[in-house]
């Protein structure tokens, strides 16, 4: 091969293996769950990964959606099954139960008045703070039209989209996490 | 060193790198759950996966063999344990439980209901697209052994293996999800 | 490009490509839950990837640590709600309720004695296996805290760490599963 030749290949790889390590930089999460103890082990992960300079996407589809939604997400303009599941399902954060003693959701109190006294961040700060930091998050389209959830329903600053989204992100990201 | 010592390695380098952008077009799930709405955040990825041309492959065990079973699936030939397993446990996408909202079962025919209005495909179309796409599925020998489900049990066109078979695919894989 | 310079250049891309392919030996796992029918799936694998030569990371956390208790855990030096949460909690991998059919401890039982009579290693063989094989298992620190576990209170041979210990095993390694 000429030197010439050689010297391009080479530079091609070079282009080539740094993209392959910018894998690194990136984190992606699918969060499924609408569990208290669930949504907080996604975020302390998120802010871990934020806090050493990883760019953090999060999926948040089924459940999920439930730590997004606005306290105060009515029901105008939603058909009789999605009025039923708006006033069933927790709204935002301080609303969410717990995977495991819940005890009909004095759990999640519990859990928060212990983190408390350990100096640990409730679950509304951290995704505050994820937020501020610069966590993207998308929510699931499609989980939204099933279940008749309005993007006025969910936080402020939140992006949507579809499978589609969250797969390019994961190709762009050396782990990717069901939660 | 030697111009042509060098152009060997970078021939070398190149198909090095080539194996490992490869493992973008691959991506592996274990669905280890066989909650309706994790069944189907599970063959919503790998449909999405496999329509952006993608290899799939998902390795189905645990509770996750429930989505896989024949309806008409029966207990010759198991042992009494064998059978009330077989007796309780949901038998195809159609009996799958959601994890959330079941209320004895009324909660999957809710969500297929709304979906349907919402032209969101139900779970038992979505496994046949995606094994109509080319979607790799293999059971878990050690869970069916376990669990007393014979290989007639399960759909067609479906492969058996163990745990070997899931962790050469994920180290062929950029993104290994844990469903 | 001078040769020489080139020839830096190549051996540069090696070792950085090395780097990459290096990922393909390790895996990491968070193990979030503490249901016995998941710790059993994530000791399989962290097994399976043993046996297969790899480096394997656990970082367990939340409902996880009640598979690293020891049965004989005590609550001295804990406050009253440490003390309730110890005294309600699984302590060690046969006392783990399985996310399923669970029947009051029943499910457990009936599970473990399936999996013997196929030759199914326990639980506790499996994570016993895995350790003397060279399973690295990371606490986490603040969920340890937040619960009131104390150190002497998990098994021997294990280590404590936070999120960033994850996160950078996790950067090392191809395949990272939430279980």
């Amino acid at each position: 091969m000429e030197n010439q030749e050689l010297s391009q290949k080479v530079q091609e790889l070079q282009g080539r293996v740094d993209k392959l390590e910018a894998k690194n930089s990136r984190l992606t999460m699918i969060l499924f769950s609408g569990d208290f103890d669930k949504v907080m082990a996604a975020f302390i992960i998120a802010n871990g990964a934020l806090a050493m300079g990883k760019e953090v996407t999060m999926f948040v589809t089924f459940w999920g959606l439930d730590a997004l939604k606005k306290p105060e997400m009515g029901t105008a303009g939603k058909n009789i099954l999605e009025k039923m599941i708006t006033w069933m399902r927790p709204k935002g954060p301080t609303q969410l139960p717990t995977s495991k003693m819940n005890f009909g959701g004095i759990g999640p109190k519990l859990f928060k008045y212990m983190m408390g006294k350990k100096n640990v961040e409730p679950v509304s700060s951290l995704m505050e703070m994820a937020m501020e930091f610069g966590l993207r998050i998308v929510a699931c389209q499609m989980s939204m039209d099933v279940m008749g959830i309005k993007k006025e329903d969910l936080l402020d600053g939140i992006e949507f989209g579809g499978v589609a989204v969250f797969l390019s992100e994961s190709y762009g990201s050396n782990t990717t996490l069901f939660v």
